[in-house]
């Protein structure tokens, strides 16, 4: 099934099922099976399909979605995961995922206007799946990686290259206000099912810039989960970007970045389109 | 005035007032001023000394300390930031500050037997003096710096060197569990004064490793702040760790990590003493 978090016409935030283009809401101005679409994930509640009789009812199109998530305790993203962004990058292959942290207030809603830092000019997206987690997890062994997935969105890690290029940290450069847009919905990985044969693509104002199947990751799931839950306990709620295809504005010839006026999308199979319009 | 945050006789987690080696409890178990120090700072409670007539009293020695704030939103961490270290680790001079993130599930107490990660070989101290936000924090100008710090504490960011330099993101290696050492005392920031008078020196088993002034950070605190500001707005109870010296163990010749049984101290001239204990 496919989750969203959004506004209700009279402008309270909730979340619900997306069945068809309809959203049904589960929250508390709904059926209020929990707060919201992180509690209920926390909880364990989308593990089978709710119940959603007698839910009000609203259409996607019109409705003013949230980030999907409000407050993860970690986002955490990994770097160059692809061989195409790794080899358009120069850099070296390396034994390990590359780890960086995101600031779960740096959140953004599907479809929502998104401001370019004016302290930016070379402002980039990248395309990614995002994961969920969905249990505990403390030194998870590839085999049982899968076993405390809950789920997974569409992310668009907006990036920019200046700030994260300013010294070897890239934490600056990953970390503006509304530079993490996620959603439009959460899937469960059970509906999901063989996650590598999700195609993520990247448009800006409807050209594809970028393109590749989770399977063409270079440290797939179950190894980002063994990397970092050896060094970090993950628990309900907290998200993994899983990195981003080759395509970057960054290495374009000549680097093209975005510009007020630019619509981005980034599309994941059945997981729903991810669009955002940039502004100044 | 200085406060810590710990544990009742009873086992109660609570805060207070240190005074001439006396504890006075201002948390839920005394005069309830606030549930934490945490709270208390968010609040601006802490401007002005509390009233602490009626407080339960315990004496510091043979008291449990916790980590002085329970869980920052924040804990930005700045690298490379005074000349001895820079120069120690060969990096090129960059104009701006290094900037990376640590989960706030990695804070420990004061007094805590710390583990060695079973992961690393290579587990180091970084001895710092934090800043706490006790203002909202948003683009703030140089000359307004010192309006948005509530005070200051001693830090140690515990560093697994290996897992630090296993890309070129730092992440991992700065967020095992248990890493990041923070008291024993917060001081508010009309307390402190001059903040850059203050001495920051680790010692190992009694072997003084660093030694540094506050007035030798590159990057000082107004222009970690105006930088930090521009791309991520910060809240009170927001954690900055301005940077350790020279001296890590890392660059000793040989290199020389920690092993269990050494005693860590790092000692922040009136903000006392952050002592540790490193177990297997």
């Amino acid at each position: 099934m496919r989750y969203a978090s959004y506004l209700t016409p009279a402008g309270q935030p909730t979340w619900g099922l997306e069945v068809d283009g309809q959203l049904f809401d589960l929250g508390p101005s709904g059926v209020n099976l929990s707060p919201s679409l992180q509690s209920a994930i926390v909880d364990g509640l989308l593990t089978k399909t709710p119940e959603s009789d007698g839910a009000p009812v609203q259409q996607v199109e019109g409705t003013r979605f949230l980030p999907l998530l409000s407050a993860p305790g970690k986002v955490i993203c990994i770097g160059v995961n692809y061989r195409s962004h790794r080899e358009e990058t120069g850099r070296a292959d390396v034994g390990k995922p590359t780890v960086f942290a995101r600031f779960s207030d740096t959140l953004a809603a599907h479809g929502a206007d998104l401001p370019i830092p004016r302290e930016s000019d070379m402002y980039d997206y990248e395309g990614e799946v995002a994961l969920v987690v969905g249990a505990p997890a403390d030194h998870v062994r590839p085999e049982d990686a899968f076993k405390v997935v809950a789920g997974y969105a569409a992310f668009n890690d907006f990036s920019a290259r200046d700030w994260q290029r300013h010294t070897g940290q890239w934490t600056p450069g990953k970390n503006f206000p509304l530079s993490g847009a996620f959603g439009p919905y959460f899937m469960t990985a059970s509906e999901v099912g063989d996650v590598t044969e999700l195609v993520v693509e990247t448009r800006v104002n409807g050209e594809v810039r970028q393109r590749a199947a989770v399977s063409d990751l270079i440290f797939d799931i179950p190894a980002i989960l063994e990397y970092v839950t050896a060094f970090t306990p993950l628990s309900p709620g907290d998200v993994i970007v899983t990195g981003t295809p080759g395509g970057v504005g960054l290495f374009m010839e000549p680097p093209t970045f975005l510009a007020p006026g630019d619509v981005v999308e980034v599309e994941v199979g059945k997981l729903g389109t991810l669009r955002n319009v940039l502004v100044a």
